[in-house]
């Protein structure tokens, strides 16, 4: 394909074609990644360490190309440098060999670009057009900050490369609140149609999260009682025990509820309430999410908790009213879920590092046992928990018989499904998993406009309800501030742990 | 108490005494143990290991007394020789001592007696007294045939025995069909109050049996499911690998209908099928699968097919239609279970000793993931597998996603309980349990005389029907003959397997 022939592809492209999903089990022609910001943080321990997986385990081929555009002047040996101890683990492992490292290296191409003076296109026009066909798909990594996304977009479309075959990929943060995440989204439909851009949330490349569908989707014994009739309340935990650090004048103008609500948090419990897609598909999955997102009730400011460990401000350097922590509780106006509490929660400093789902079961509706002597016991309800880090796995809490000869002695036993220790192979990273998706062409891991815009509708009134609210400090390494949401339900937080 | 107190007491003893069962967390009082055929297989092979154990967990002191009654008189260093191989098993694993051992036989005394020709009598009756006192029980274990209860139990009202506080423990064979069942109950029932027998099935004590009651009835997550709305059928496997051997002469004229189906697999079949009782105590539970034992359609011929090993008549010596493997079809004509089938099967020389029950849901009304390439691997329904033996343990087997970059593909895994891994303490022989059970007065875990019946109910109809007919036969080592049962309902049977 000359230049000439993609001039006349260009803009929004054929539906038929940029639609056309690998299914899973096809082989993929290979195809080319562009990673606009190529040798930033994101490229070197993120990208570049998930491509290389790719390339180990024989999905991405000699075939393949990778190009790392950047404004920096970069020699090969030296890019190579800075992403080899991302890899290492491939390397201690025993995965990988240095002939594979140098095979890796050998795909790698790197372009001198700044695409906000719009400089250098020509040489990433030349590298692209040089294997463009028809079946080789391109995919822009804006490996960039989002105010350089109109930029580097006008540029690609200028120098032709906004063929039916191409695919933009971005990430969170995509906007401040509503207003401007529209504006950034505006740019990049400018340029790309809807079915071309992939916004990625790691969340959703996670085993455990994809493995929540097949959980519910296949298993009639979960689906059939995924409702308020069997289910008490949902809660869902994404606790880090990092602080803003470095990053803290960057997070101040974010805080908690914008970085990991409005996306990750959001995403999850609409993976958790969607009701079930006629089929598994990009567009159906997606307009379920959506439903779940526009029948959140608003939230009310007795809704929402917030929290800023006590060290904060003084890593900041200045007085701050961001929350680092938030506690939410949503209730979903419908049929399946009226009446069941979903509560989040998300905070930075916290006492360990885990993500969790918690459903909560309905208690028995008349306890048999009451009068054995058993105690509160067996008054524990039946709980599913989708542990999604740090190791992956699900458990099914239940009551069992202590064994013994003592009688019929309750207590609370779990049935256990651990992905590492189940499955031999090594997990693969979110991020591995998202980039062959965009290759395969399947958006169903990755957000849509309508969806981002619905959550910041949920969020942006959250934000003006606590603005100027202090937020309760808390104590680095706790769970938090002292919860007054659930406790105001008579129910608490159920903190994640391991075996 | 001298032996006139007694003797007011005789004959059906004072209801609210009798009935008295104590909490599974109350400390038992010191009780008694009579085994009436002291010396023979049963006794030495299960109940005498099986209070050595209790003895060695502390729960049998030294406060209680055994005493092995026998028409043998045999000094206690020959019993002791005799008991010990059976119980090695704690010596080797290192949890009794020599001075266990000791003090497990100064609990023990050995009595002559001859319940056939009513002498010993005296003996026995002056060792009960000599402790005897209302709050002490008495359990006379009939370790004997049933052709010698009336005698025994005749005996015992003789010397004035039959006390509030006496229990009486009898095992299968209770009968050959209803009316000699009938027959042998009326002798027990002439003497003792229905509340003072403990029928023993030594299935009921098995602790995945008990936990059964504990899965359905403690965690709404089965419960609610545990219809004919969600249930597809139920399977019960119980297999044994040994053939009839030096038994060979005796088992034929019982056969596996008889000796496994009238007892144990019904006794499964009513505590996988009962409505919950309102409170888990004895009469409630039994009343509940009494109610089972009648709902049962009676069975027609083509529900049932009958087996026997190609070597039988071999070890037998001569021909027959006894039949060493069975398999049937039950229907249970109620709300709940309406249209769901139950096959149970049993049989020795089968190709491995194991016991399984296999609920399994039914499948989805619609598979999302149908045009994801999945093949077969996605239509396995889930199911819930308890396994009796070898091993006790759960297992819930789901669909699961298979981790890995490759897209939605789904694979059949399993969430596990296994009692073994999960629990470090030994678990207990059922005899252990149900022994324990006789002391604390707990009728829960035997059956009732009404259940007995209603067993025969259906058990002798089938008998009837098959007699003279020439059961299939099959090779040993095999899971028994083709079956035609299952695969006229287009299922097939679910061999029990372990991890």
């Amino acid at each position: 394909m000359n230049a000439n022939q993609s001039h006349e592809m260009q803009g929004k492209g054929d539906e038929a074609v940029i639609n056309n999903a690998l299914p899973p089990s096809a082989t993929l022609p290979p195809s080319d990644y562009i990673i606009i910001g190529g040798t930033g943080d994101l490229a070197l321990r993120k990208i570049l360490p998930a491509l290389f997986w790719r390339y180990l385990d024989g999905q991405i081929t000699a075939e393949y190309r990778i190009a790392a555009a950047s404004r920096r002047d970069m020699e090969l040996d030296d890019f190579a440098d800075k992403i080899r101890p991302f890899c290492e683990n491939a390397f201690t492992s025993g995965v990988a060999s240095e002939a594979d490292w140098t095979g890796f290296l050998s795909i790698i191409t790197l372009i001198t670009l700044d695409v906000a003076d719009a400089s250098g296109g020509d040489r990433l026009a030349q590298f692209v057009n040089e294997r463009a066909n028809a079946d080789r798909p391109t995919i822009y990594y804006m490996a960039i900050a989002s105010s350089l996304f109109g930029d580097a977009t006008r540029l690609l479309k200028q120098c032709g490369l906004v063929t039916p075959q191409a695919r933009l990929v971005v990430e969170k943060p995509l906007g401040h609140d509503g207003k401007t995440s529209r504006a950034i989204n505006a740019e990049l439909a400018e340029i790309f149609d809807e079915r071309q851009i992939y916004r990625i949330d790691h969340y959703l490349g996670k085993e455990t999260v994809q493995n929540l569908m097949a959980l519910r989707f296949a298993n009639v014994i979960f689906e059939s009682q995924w409702n308020n009739n069997h289910i008490d309340h949902v809660q869902i935990t994404v606790a880090e025990t990092v602080g803003a650090g470095s990053r803290a004048d960057y997070y101040d103008s974010y805080g908690a509820i914008r970085d990991m609500v409005q996306n990750h948090l959001l995403q999850l419990v609409c993976l958790v309430a969607m009701e079930p897609p006629s089929y598994f598909n990009a567009d159906q999955v997606r307009d379920e999410k959506l439903r779940v997102l526009r029948a959140i009730r608003p939230v009310a400011l007795d809704d929402v908790q917030t929290g800023q460990y006590q060290e904060y401000t003084g890593e900041l350097g200045r007085a701050s009213d961001t929350e680092t922590y938030v506690a939410m509780r949503l209730m979903i106006d419908n049929w399946r879920w009226a009446g069941v509490p979903f509560y989040i929660r998300t905070g930075k400093k916290m006492a360990q590092r885990a993500s969790e789902i918690v459903i909560t079961f309905k208690q028995r509706s008349h306890d048999i046992f009451q009068r054995n002597g058993n105690g509160d016991v067996g008054g524990e309800p039946n709980r599913l928990i989708i542990r999604l880090q740090p190791s992956e796995g699900l458990r099914l809490q239940l009551i069992s018989k202590r064994p013994g000869p003592g009688g019929m002695r309750l207590f609370p036993s779990e049935l256990n499904l651990s992905f590492d220790d189940t499955f031999e192979e090594r997990l693969p990273d979110a991020y591995e998993r998202l980039l062959m998706d965009t290759a395969r062409g399947n958006q169903t891991l990755f957000m849509r406009h309508d969806e981002v815009f619905a959550a910041w509708e949920i969020i942006d009134p959250v934000l003006a309800m606590i603005a100027g609210n202090a937020p309760s400090l808390y104590r680095a390494g706790s769970m938090g501030p002292q919860d007054d949401l659930l406790a105001a339900d008579g129910r608490q937080w159920i903190d994640p742990y391991e075996d």
